[in-house]
Formats: structure tokens, C-alpha cells, sequence
């Protein structure tokens, strides 16, 4: 069984009729779908408190204002998403909504967004789940890239193995996450109740460069933090993309999940907020300027110092760190189930290579699991495993399609209020429409943000990749239509060739030559030339020896070949036939030997698979390949020798 | 054209009558075969002094008589191989010595020590090339693994183009590294006679860790420096595997032309260590111990500090570290005139795949001198372009080959001496044979001392290659034996199948498909089926509806398959077809559109690729791809709705 290793890594293949059996209950989907939005708190108090120190002591304290705007710009996203789990019951992507009410050009831009952003999402939270681990175990902090691409190829075959089976794993450190992150909070906030505070091992440290920052630049870094803190929203569309995989009632059970995650992202990130600023977490964009870090010693995560700060150095400290890589990586998941969904839609559309809209043999996207996998590991291996470098590309392609996702919210609540004349209904969609205006304006006003504080940083990759990206798809969607419209046939149809001819192509008298000139008399073409090309003058004429000794009854005809060169003398001998006779079709016979392993190919002239390739692109011509496996005996017989093909 | 990058690089194609005008006159087969040997001077005595200098300045006291000892063996072997070049007019390489006189083993072994050591000399000879630049230029010794690939990648394209050509290119930097020597030795001796004597810039430097050295250490480390000079003779045998290659006479101008050589690298070698003696050049295998080299610079070669002493910084010691690099990266060409001629020899035997025996269209052996290229890139990558550390691979090949080849002459000798009655022959034999043994014994106990002295150094990943190199070559051969035995065909010849199936594999109804039917229906088979697999039930259906509105005069049978694979289901028609008649040869017609651009194809399945590399493994199949060429417009015709194929 060739297959083996595939089978033992993605299990067996899955029949197509049991599509419907991996459909999602909600307490499944959670983890498939938010592991993304939930692990975000890991990093994202982190980040706002990393930009904010760079503005000193003053600006540090604003961190509860900027954490209270990405509050309640999560408040209001997951509120106009949930309108979009109920208007789009078959999945409301930001692409799939821009397409039905912006139209093509702003579907590809929301389409580009969301490629380019899982990629990055994948990238960043495989990233940060790893820097969880070498927070734990500073040893491995120079592995950092290997174990990370590691992780993305461990989803990777998770993927390929289905997405039911992948909730039930990814179940266990979501949960664990979100129970562990709840102990920490009630463990701190009842340490401080009880006069005990905790503080960070950063508390006590400060950074070089740091002094009061007034005026603009103060601004600009408090909207640079806000923009940071920002990257708690990523994923939240994933599931209005999803709702399709809920089991039914699919709406009401996708906008319930969308709730309850939200909820919980909220209280975790306002809880860890809290307690980073109790706490005193100091962290610095580049680690050497960051004075009182023990020599030698890396920077641990915002989430490591709290968790040391409460635990000490027990199990508890090590579980919180295990479950927020679990979940962080985890979170890469989000992107597993989005991008290869994103991708067969848009392949089917034409706007990228239809193998992406293959299931394969497990019911999953393969192609596009597999393609998102490597475009991962490649830009983690760029950017070297750092959160900061690769955060900075981050978060831009999701506010595009957050703003226009929404937007089409809008437009379809309006297109709606033109035919719906119920008054109870004109009003619910009236508020509808201004939960998603809002939500338009905020995302709009967070990508204007996101965009002027990081572009400098890194944020200028994106907005080249996308417009990219757009074009790219663009031009595929351009070539299908082509080829579509000249695959059209005529309405009569196509000419039935007035004669065959058929060439079989010799170098040796051997078995496989023998069995092509037989199958070629089998065929009982109109012509029937058997043509070799001279190289070399010795082996032409050995040739013809044991040709005359054989006695074969097909004459030869040799070409000459100066250049040693096969290819160019066969394709002008069929031009050649063709031009005397254009209605006719020449069918070059090619004898080929078969060996069983890939590596013994190797050993053998690849200037047939040359010729052949050429072959095609001469019209009037088939080529046909005559196989002769080597590790089986042919019947042999005399009628080869007769001197014309009888029929029975 | 799209042959045109091509062409550009390496020239247009040379026709084959015109192999006899690449012979060589002397004054270019001297650059083109000499200057592996000429050039090993520019290392060799380097390298003699970094390792007594492990000694002490006791031992340093010694390189006159090391260096002396590989004169005398430069002598000895050299007068061996002018024999070869009379005894072996047709090319009297290792290879080709040994199979005549001792047999297959002894000459595949010498083959696998001539292969490795060729890729090595590609790899020392760039390599300390580059050195001998970023001497001059510090600046470029971080980029000395990019720069050593481009020279290599250079050699490459030059031999591409031919031996003549090269031989052109090549003599100027020879000739010049002759001259340029010989200026320097001049000078050197001119200042010492008139008692300015010229003083290295490492005289005052001292080495770490250096004591006085005595007992067997002291010997083993004289016997290393001693292995270590012998890099001097590498390439020798050059010129006795390239006797065919020199305008007639041939064996004479081929001895003479290696006289000449001798002389000319035992009067430099000789001299260039002479000079490094008064110089007093320090040389530490660590750069890091030699006390006294400024801080942050790299180690120059000694040839370089002896150019700095005796010229300054004037234009000529830049002249002499421009032909030393010149000559060292075209060294590199000895082993690219060797290794392709060699590889295609021992493909010709079937001990190397037979792509590698076939001229390209220049004339060259294309395939060796890409592989050769590619390996010793590889391999300057892998030993992060340092001299000292691949020096330890190198020459363990060289002195197998020596001592084989110089066995097989001795052998060769007695045979001859069976046969010759006449006196002066005999006499003249004698002398030879006597001269090949020494030859013989005294290569063989330079090897014994090689691998005694390096073997801890990085002998040993020689010592495994040339085992393994030589099993390949083993299993290569045994394979071509099993395929040529199976595909020598029967005395009676073929049997003729009894009828011909044609099916017609169809996805959609478009011209590819009409254009394959209609091909099918020429070839008047006996049986015709249009076969579909469904993996899509709505798109099956479509499909039905269509072929029955077209009113295709064949039938469409499906195929179910619940896995949505399309290889299987048809390898298992095709398989049931031939279970019920298996002298019946099944004639598998595939539909293929081809599109003009290697980039559009990857925006198509690929699923008939792999379907007609599955069918191949499939006896008594034939594969015919019908190419429906995109950019073209067929005739279309009312004979494809004819019921009945019609015969004009």
C-alpha cells in the first residue's frame, strides 16, 4: 500500500455522504473558532504596555484608558457580527458580505485582507505560543524558529485529518486556558484584597531612552499602544465565516458562541489589564535596553511575570504557561479553518487555482491547508520567530475587512428596508443598521489608526502584499474566463480527422519497441512509419542490422540529427505530414519501460517525457504512451511477423 | 526562441563532425590540464608550515626537508605518468589502467577516489582562489562562501560552452601566475643577495600553545606536514586521462606537456618555500592563537604575506594576488575537464546513470559538469569556505588513484614483457616497470601516511564516501544488467493484441473532449466508451444533460466514487476490461488542454498527470493524450454527429 505513511498520518479516506457528520455542537465550536480571539489576551496587554513604555512613566499610567477603548471596540464588533451570524446563515465572511452588497472589487479587497491576515495569524500566535514556552525554559530560546514551523506542521496534519476531530483536541487547552487565566485573576485580585500585592520581577526595572514624552508624540504613541492592543480582535469574524459547521439551529447557536466568546475575551483581557498595572509589568521593545534584566537573560512574556508574581515557581506557574501556548497555538487554528473555507470559496469563483476548491479525501480543503502551512513557516523562518517584528505586519488586513464587512452590513440592511414594509421589522433593522454604522465607523477609524502608527514598523509589507494579492486573483479570474470561453465547443461540433498516421518512435529493437509497433498495427492506422533518430552513426546502423535480421515488417526511416538533438527532428517530421495533409491526425506511438520505484527513473534517458511535452503543443497530433512494465513477461507470438495486421 | 537564456550562456549548438576540431595544441592543453597541479603551489607550502608551526620553531626548522621530500615524489610521479601517457594513447586515466590490468573492483575503486577528489579540487582550488582575494581585500572575507559559488557557477557555464574555448580563457591566468611567481622569486632573491633581506609580516608573530616538540609527536607532526605538502600533486593524472584530447602526436605532445609542467610547479614550489623560510612565515591552523595578528583581522596567505614583503603594496602584489585567484579558481577547471569525461566513461559501462555519457549540444558532457558544479558548491557551503578545513578531505583520492594506477602499470608491463622478444624493447620495459613500482611504493606510502595524519582531521568523511560511491556504482550496474536482460526481446517476437478497447476518459463536455472522441472514433477501435467519474452528483448530472442535448453518438458511462478520487476507479475499469480478455490491449484516450506558458498549468488539476503515471504501471494499457491546444482554432465539422465512423 503506496499510501501507508499518508494513511497513519490523516487516517482513512472519508465518503462524501457524510458531509453533514461534522457539523459542530457549541461547545465544540468555541474552541475551533475563538481560540484566535481568546489567546489574543496573552499578548495584547503586553503589547500596549510595551508601546507605552517607550513614552515613560506618564504615559504608562493611561494603559486602563487605552485598554478600555479596545474594550469597547470589541463590544461593539462582536455586536455587529452577531447580525451577520443571523443575515448570513451560509456564511458571512467579510468576502461573501462585500460580494452581495459592495460588489467584485471591494469582495477582493476584503478577500486579499483576510489571506494576508491568516497567514498572520497563524505566524503571530504560533509565535507567542512559543514564547509562553521559552519563557518557562529559557533554554530553548534559540530553537525558537524550528519548534515554532514544528507546531505549524503538527495543525497542519491536524487539519488534514478533518475538522471534528480537530475540535475534540483543541477542546482541552482552550478551556484550560480560559480556567487557569481565571485562577490567576481571582488568585491576584484576592492577594491584593488581603494587602498583599503582587509585583512583576520587571517592577524594579526601567528603560533606556525613556523620559516624559508631551505634546503629539505622546498622542501618537498612545494611539500606537491603542493600535496594538487592537490585535485582541483578530479572529472574531472567523466564526460569522463558520456558521455553516454549527449544528442547526446554525444562526442562533453560531451568534450564542460569538457571545459567550466575547464575554470571556473581555473579562480576561480588562482582568490581566489590571493586573499588569498592579502589578508593574515593564517591557521593552528591544530587550538590551531594558536596564535590571538579569545578563544573558531574555525578556519573559507580560502573562510569564504575572503568572510568577502570583504562583512563584509551582505547577501552577508552569500550567498557566502550558495552556497559554496550548491555546496560542491553538489559535493558529482559527486560521486553519478560515483560510482553506476562504480559499475554495474564491477558487470556485475563479479567482484562484481550482485545486484549492478540492476536497480531498478527507473531506478538508487539502490544497489550501497545506499552501497556508508553508506560507506560515516561511514567514515565521523571515522574521525570526519575534512577536514584535511580526505583530507590527499584523492586524491591518483584519480592520479591512472588519470596515468592510460592516459596510456591506449597512448596505444590506438598507437594501432590505426597501422591500420589508412590517413595522416591527423596519425597526429591528433600523437598530440592526446602526449597530453595524457603528461598527463601520469604529473599525474605519481603528485601520486609519493601525495604519499611520505601525507603517514605519513594518505595516508597509502588508499594504503592498494585499493590492498584490488583488491583482494576482484578478488575473487568474481572466485567464479561466479565457480558457472557458474557448473550451466552449462549436454547435456542430468538431471534424472527425480523414486519416491517421502513425509514427512509432524507435532507438532499440528491444521488447517495449516491439510491443508499441503491435499496438500500433492493432490500431490499424492509414500509414504506419517507424522513425528513429540518428546520434550516433554506430548505434543507427546496429540498428539496422538487427531491424533486417528480424525481419520486422514495418520499413525504418531515419532522421539525421547533427546536434544530437531527439526532440527537434521528430516535431519537424510531424509538422512535415501535417502540412501535406492538414485534416489528417499523426498518433506518435512512444515505447516506454516502466520500472516500479521512483529512483530507478533516474537511471533512464527523461528525453521522452522531453519529447512528449513538446508533442502537445503540435496540433493534429496524439501522443501515445506504450508502457512496457519490466517486472512482467509479455505473451510472445508470430503474429507480430506477419507482414500485414490481420483481423479476427 | 525560448531556448534563448540558453543560448546566450553557452553558444549555439556545435554539430557532432565537428568533435576532432576541439583538440588542443600544447601551449593550451597546459592551462587547460595544468592548473590543478601549477596552482596547488600557492597552498601547499602554507600548509606545510602551519603544521610544523603546531610543533615549535624546532620543527619549523625542518620545511626545507619536507618540502624536499615532496619534490621527490613530484619527480617520481611524474615520470610514472609520462609512461602512462605512451602506454594508454586512447586516455590512460585510473579508471581505465586498473580495468585493463587489475580488474573491475580495483577500477571502480579507483573511479570513486577520482570523483570525490575531482569535486574536491573544485571546492580546495575556489576556495583558497577566494582566499588569495579576500587577502587583498579583508572586506570581502565575510561573503567568501557567495563569492566561492559564483566563481564556481562561472567554471560551470564556461565548460558548457567547450574545451577549446576555455583552454583560450584559461591561459592567461596561468601564464601569468607562472610569471608573476617567477617575478616574485627573482625579486625576493635579487634583495636578499644584496642584503636587504625580505621579512614576512608574521616573522615577530608567535602561536599559542607552541613548545618544543620531540619524540614520535614530532614525527607524526613532520609526517602530517609532509601529507599536507603532497597536496601539491594533485592533478597530475590530468593529463594522462586527457591524451585524446591533444592534437596528434598525441602521446608525445601529452608527455612532453607534462615535463614541462613538472618542471615548472617543482621550480616554483621549491622556490616559494625557500622564501618562506628567509621570511620566517607564521601560519596558525586557529587564527585565534597567533599572538601578534592585529585584532579583528583575518590571517593572510602566505603567498600573500611574501608578496607584501618582497613588492609592498604596489601594483604587483596586487598582479600576484589577481593571477593566484585566477589560477586557483581555473585549477577548478582540471577537475571539470576530468570528472564529466570520467563520469561519462563510467556511465557508458553502466556504473553511472547513462544521462551522464550523453554530449550535450556542444559537444561537452553537460550532465557531469552541472553535477560536478552542484556538488562542490554544496560542499564549499557546507565547509563554510575555509581551505584548512576541506585541505583534510583532499588528496586521500588522489594517492588511491596514484597508487592503482601506478599498479596497473607495473602490471601491464609484465604482460607486455611476455609477448616483446626484442632485446632494446625489452630493456626499455624494464626500465619503465621499475619506474612505475617506485611510482607504486611510493605513492602507497604517501596514502598510508595521509590517512594515518588526517584521518581524525576529516579523513574519515572520505574513507566512508568512496565505500558508499562505490556500492552505488555496484547497484547502478546491476540494475542496467537486470533492465537490458528483460528488455531483449523474445526470439518470436510480439504478440499482435487481439482487439482494441478505446476509452475516453470526460469531465465536461468541451472541445478538448469532442476533439478526444473524435480522435478515438478515427483510430477505429473495437469497442469505444466514454467513461466519467462522478465526484460531484449536481455535476454529473449537468454533464448528462449536456452529452444528451449534443447527441454524442457514444454513450457516457459513469463511474461512482465516494472518495472523490478519480485514479482509482478508472485503473479498476481499466483492470476489469482486460480481467475479462486479457489479450486485448485497452487504449485510454485523456482529453488534455494545453496552455501556452508553464505558470497557466499550475492553474490547472493535475489530476490527469497523475492518472497517466498510475495507468503506465497498468500492462496492457496504452495511454493517449489528445492535446487540445488553446491558442488555436479548429475546424469544426458535422462528421462528429455521424452515427458510424466513416471511412473516406
Amino acid at each position: 500500500m503506496p499510501d501507508l505513511p499518508k494513511r497513519i498520518l490523516v487516517g482513512r479516506p472519508v465518503s462524501s455522504d457524510r458531509l453533514g457528520e461534522t457539523l459542530l455542537p457549541k461547545y465544540l465550536a468555541l474552541p475551533v473558532f475563538c481560540s484566535d480571539p481568546l489567546s489574543s489576551v496573552a499578548y495584547a496587554t503586553e503589547q500596549i504596555v510595551l508601546v507605552l513604555g517607550l513614552g515613560g512613566l506618564a504615559l504608562l499610567h493611561l494603559t486602563a484608558w487605552v485598554a478600555a477603548g479596545v474594550v469597547a471596540l470589541m463590544v461593539i464588533v462582536v455586536a455587529s457580527y452577531r447580525q451577520t451570524c443571523h443575515a448570513y446563515p451560509t456564511g458571512g465572511g467579510a468576502y461573501a458580505v462585500s460580494r452581495a452588497n459592495l460588489g467584485r472589487s471591494a469582495a477582493l479587497v476584503a478577500a486579499s485582507a483576510l489571506l494576508v491576515d491568516y497567514v498572520l495569524t497563524v505566524a503571530v500566535s504560533v509565535v507567542a505560543g512559543v514564547a509562553a514556552i521559552t519563557s518557562a525554559v529559557p533554554a530553548l530560546v534559540p530553537h525558537a524558529v524550528a519548534i515554532s514551523s514544528a507546531f505549524v506542521l503538527v495543525l497542519c496534519v491536524m487539519n488534514l485529518r478533518g475538522v471534528k476531530e480537530s475540535g475534540r483536541v483543541f477542546a482541552l487547552p482552550t478551556y484550560g486556558f480560559v480556567l487557569s487565566i481565571a485562577a490567576l485573576l481571582a488568585v491576584g485580585a484576592w492577594r491584593a484584597a488581603s494587602g498583599h500585592p503582587v509585583l512583576a520581577e520587571s517592577a524594579s526595572y526601567s528603560i533606556v531612552g525613556t523620559h516624559r514624552t508631551v505634546g503629539l508624540l505622546a498622542v501618537f504613541l498612545v494611539l500606537r499602544a491603542f493600535a496594538s492592543g487592537c490585535t485582541a480582535l483578530t479572529g472574531v469574524e472567523a466564526i460569522s465565516n463558520g456558521v455553516p459547521s454549527f449544528q442547526p439551529p446554525k444562526s442562533r447557536n453560531a451568534a450564542t458562541t460569538l457571545l459567550v466568546m466575547g464575554v470571556l475575551a473581555v473579562l480576561m483581557f480588562a482582568g490581566i489589564t489590571a493586573l499588569a498595572i498592579t502589578a508593574r509589568v515593564h517591557m521593552a521593545e528591544d530587550p538590551r535596553n531594558l536596564i535590571g534584566l538579569p545578563a544573558g537573560e531574555a525578556q519573559k512574556t507580560a502573562l510569564a511575570q504575572l503568572a510568577t508574581a502570583v504562583f512563584g515557581r509551582s505547577p501552577m506557574f508552569y500550567a498557566v504557561q502550558a495552556f497559554t501556548a496550548g491555546i496560542l497555538v491553538l489559535a493558529a487554528n482559527t486560521a486553519f479553518n478560515g483560510f482553506p473555507a476562504l480559499a475554495s470559496i474564491l477558487a470556485a469563483d475563479g479567482y484562484l487555482p481550482k485545486q484549492l476548491a478540492r476536497r480531498g479525501d478527507r473531506l478538508v480543503f487539502s490544497n489550501g491547508i497545506v499552501l497556508l502551512a508553508l506560507l506560515a513557516v516561511a514567514l515565521i523562518a523571515a522574521f525570526g520567530a519575534s512577536v514584535t517584528a511580526l505583530i507590527q505586519l499584523y492586524i491591518i488586513g483584519v480592520f479591512v475587512s472588519f470596515t468592510l464587512s460592516q459596510l456591506g452590513m449597512v448596505r444590506h440592511w438598507g437594501k432590505r428596508l426597501l422591500v420589508i414594509r412590517d413595522r416591527a421589522g423596519r425597526r429591528s433593522m433600523h437598530r440592526s443598521r446602526a449597530v453595524n454604522a457603528l461598527g463601520a465607523v469604529a473599525t474605519a477609524v481603528v485601520l486609519v489608526i493601525v495604519l499611520l502608527t505601525k507603517f514605519v514598523h513594518g505595516a508597509w509589507i502588508v499594504t503592498i502584499a494585499m493590492p498584490l494579492l488583488y491583482l494576482l486573483m484578478c488575473s487568474i479570474r481572466r485567464h479561466y474566463d479565457r480558457v472557458a470561453l474557448r473550451l466552449t465547443p462549436a454547435p456542430d461540433g468538431v471534424m472527425l480527422p480523414s486519416r491517421v498516421h502513425a509514427v512509432v518512435l524507435v532507438s532499440k529493437l528491444h521488447t517495449p519497441t516491439l510491443r508499441a509497433l503491435a499496438f500500433a498495427r492493432a490500431t490499424r492506422p492509414d500509414t504506419l512509419t517507424a522513425l528513429t533518430v540518428q546520434t550516433n552513426e554506430d548505434e543507427t546502423q546496429q540498428l539496422q542490422r538487427e531491424w533486417a535480421a528480424r525481419e520486422v515488417p514495418v520499413s525504418l526511416t531515419e532522421l539525421e540529427s547533427p546536434y544530437r538533438d531527439v526532440t527537434k527532428p521528430v516535431l519537424d517530421y510531424v509538422a512535415s505530414v501535417l502540412r501535406d495533409s492538414p485534416r489528417d491526425v499523426v498518433a506518435v506511438f512512444i515505447p516506454e519501460y516502466v520500472v516500479r520505484h521512483w529512483w530507478e527513473h533516474l537511471l533512464h534517458n527523461q528525453s521522452a517525457l522531453r519529447l512528449k511535452a513538446r508533442l502537445l503543443f503540435q496540433p493534429g497530433v496524439m501522443v501515445i504512451s506504450v508502457p512496457a512494465q519490466l517486472w512482467i513477461d509479455y505473451p510472445s507470438g508470430s503474429a507480430q511477423r506477419a507482414g500485414e495486421p490481420v483481423r479476427q
